[in-house]
């Protein structure tokens, strides 16, 4: 054998082996999720310490691998996948939603052009025109009319990309050549992700530029508040450009009035953007659709199928009304990149519609996840983690040890002990080390409040009622101290 | 069967002979590649034509999306995997990255803070310290100083970080709070990558305040005309604060002289920003460490695995000398994400190191990559695709009828047929179109350019050779015209 052909590479039987056996570990895996603490249990560097310190010269084999996978990395893994998983928010997967991730990394194609894998743009965008049929979103964010969707990384990134075109749509094009002139306003409640701070700093508009609007006793923004503030500034010689709701905020899922707000943006020019990030999903029952309320209006949407559309991350959805105003505010055109097809203008050249340049195959995972769903099954789903989480607001209000801090018309409940904050942060702390389940806080008008956030994929009656159970007897140990 | 127990979910033994039936599918796709056309050959809309305009009510089996796929997907993608790709760049993947992707998607983790999967954040960390070593990178980049590594989705997206911490170094982190003030000047060549002036976009820059460099022969920034633009702005008043300098610039692979450039940054106190995005992983063979002078002096440092380590998209590594600069510049910390691990301080929380917030398992692919091949493997190849294209050179260089543009130490090769543009157009038009390869342009000294980039995993002589012929042959062809 010359040296020529010599190769280090896994050859293509021994790849199907090791992936077979790949996928029965995945299988194992989530057959006994439930066996593992939720949240990790391990120290700092409890992990690191047991990995070599040095790169090794020689390849290793991957049995090694998939044992270390099992001894190492497992004890560090915080199991997002869990049914007892209350957590944050939902970042359910799926079967589909797995299948479609190893199709693409197995294809392996970039899709920062039409060109260079035609299927992954068209998949993607026709995926997304699905996606505004399913959540009865404004038919001028579908690809057919001045607007379209397109998959981005995160809403964080989603949103960045919003203000962007936003600031490029007031300034006419001068911020991208001249810079920020520390004039743009830039409004959301005092209720919102902190990715819209991050927006603001990362685009230069300047956190003290960012407006953190008041929010009623339900959190949610008041658009008069909104109003005043807007015209406070305008009288200032400031130039309001920029509007982020919530539909359903992180901390509390609280609903802003989205169609009020519409009118104030409207009323005064700005850019509307509607982050959805989780709640979105709920729209795809015509019961929940109320969410949509006003959105026919927003200049941008989003949520995330990566939340709680059994979609694995990453796969956040944005839609535009006008997408040149997306694509004048993020479209570069070197020589290396000049192609027939784009200069035809009939294609989409993703590329132009958010930051980075290089992007995967990742709606072909959306697309699975719809397929083998269907619409009735994803509303079954959603409708059954809705009522749980119904169920659970209903077995709280009933308590006499429990209240809830405000109320909640989807899948998220905020609720606290009576007893005051210690009591409510050491139930916290005790079931999250017991490892049956794991949820986390927020703070509703300055009170500890804990979060149970239904929607993993295998979430069920018994592990709602099982974590209620264990609340309330970490609830009772905590007020006998 | 009650309502509450009906599902539509995916069972695990049908998703585990399902996901079988992936692995199959990418092995034939993979073992089949060569008999594609590489570039695709379909029109714009000839992909969502087939696609049923309505999303499916009721799910369907997986035979149908394994069917599309074959039927109508695979027509559509352009062949980033295949050996006779030889265009823009290589985005080469490999089985063990492959096998790295389904864990990750199988476990389903949100590797946003330490404590949301502490395994997610240490075998990162851990990786990317083993990355330094394997590159001969400067020890300030390793997680023992102060600084440190992360994945991150693009270079666009680490250039961008790396733009915003420099941003927020010189201003004192008052851009963050007040937005920019048109005063901030960047640097760069002018052969740069568009990410740069994306980047200065984004981050309220500007593109005015982004000077290109003018460049030597052989398409290097020249440091004396960095050192007196810099002089030249600050006597404007204006506030120079950013270089990007290219290891391997996108259009010809042309190598910055970084180590003089650091000298002239320094001098004046600027960021130094390395992008080394395709031709960093050479540094993994020592004869190619070359590409690393002067990188000690660098502030920032990034490379893509994702292009030639044979690791799937997305993986890039972002290096930075001084980690409180990049966590200073990006970091937010709301209430429903404080946690005990992260105020102790003894912990790396990787959404403070870029844009979004979520973060999948990225680093189990590159440390099953790393693992499988060990450094000598990767060394092995690497050294092979180098080798391609120097032979590849000499053979333009023997040629009657095509001529090198510039000169390369690596795996791209520029060169033109001698009877001009029409004539070297005509090439690339014919061997795309024919299908049996595929390469892209750009434009050196205002001459249309041919780039053969080599890099991709299963390229051996044979496949290259082939090219050769096949570019000749579409030569004469033109010139007979």
């Amino acid at each position: 054998m010359s040296d020529d052909d010599k190769t280090y590479h896994m050859e293509l039987e021994a790849f199907r082996q090791n992936a077979y056996r790949t996928v029965d570990w995945v299988v194992d895996y989530l057959a006994n999720i439930e066996s593992y603490p939720v949240l990790s249990q391990v120290e700092p560097n409890d992990i690191r310490r047991q990995l070599p310190a040095e790169p090794p010269a020689e390849g290793e084999g991957f049995d090694a691998m998939l044992r270390d996978m099992s001894d190492i990395v497992l004890p560090g893994i915080t199991h997002w996948q869990s049914p007892n998983f209350f957590a944050f928010f939902p970042a359910n997967s799926s079967p589909p939603a797995i299948l479609g991730e190893i199709l693409s990394a197995g294809l392996g194609v970039q899709g920062m052009l039409w060109a260079t894998s035609p299927a992954c743009t068209e998949v993607e965008t026709h995926v997304m025109d699905w996606l505004v049929q399913m959540l009865g979103l404004p038919e001028r964010y579908a690809s057919h009319t001045d607007g379209g969707g397109v998959i981005q990384h995160t809403a964080s990134d989603a949103t960045l990309c919003a203000l962007l075109a936003a600031r490029e749509r007031v300034t006419g094009g001068q911020a991208n050549k001249a810079g920020g002139n520390g004039k743009l306003i830039a409004y959301t409640s005092s209720q919102a992700h902190s990715s819209i701070e991050k927006a603001c700093m990362i685009a230069g508009i300047g956190t003290e530029n960012l407006r953190l609007i008041d929010v009623d006793e339900n959190y949610a923004m008041r658009p008069a508040a909104l109003d005043a503030q807007i015209r406070a500034d305008q009288a200032q010689g400031l130039v309001p450009f920029f509007v982020c709701t919530c539909v359903g905020t992180t901390s509390s899922l609280a609903l802003d009035p989205v169609a009020e707000i519409a009118g104030v943006a409207e009323s005064h020019g700005l850019w509307l953007h509607v982050d959805a990030a989780m709640a979105g999903t709920a729209a795809i029952c015509p019961e929940f659709r109320f969410i949509n309320e006003g959105v026919e209006s927003a200049d941008s949407y989003t949520f995330n199928p990566h939340k709680w559309m059994f979609t694995n991350f990453d796969c956040n959805a944005f839609f535009v009304a006008d997408r040149a105003a997306l694509i004048n505010a993020l479209s570069i055109l070197p020589e290396y990149l000049r192609n027939q097809a784009t200069e035809s203008g009939a294609v989409f050249d993703y590329r132009d519609w958010h930051v980075p340049l290089g992007r995967r195959f990742r709606a072909l995972k959306l697309w699975f996840v719809i397929r083998h769903y269907g619409v009735n099954g994803l509303q079954h789903h959603i409708r059954e983690h809705v009522a749980l989480a119904q169920d659970f607001k209903q077995w709280v209000i009933d308590s006499d040890e429990f209240e809830l801090a405000v109320d909640t018309p989807l899948n998220l409940v905020c609720f606290r002990h009576r007893d005051g904050d210690g009591v409510t942060e050491a139930i916290m702390q005790t079931v999250n080390r017991d490892g049956g389940m794991y949820l986390t806080h927020t703070r509703l008008g300055d009170r500890f409040t804990l979060r149970m956030s239904i929607g993993q994929t295998g979430t069920q009656r018994r592990h709602v009622a099982k974590a209620w159970e264990q609340l309330q007897a970490a609830g009772r140990a905590a007020a006998d101290n």
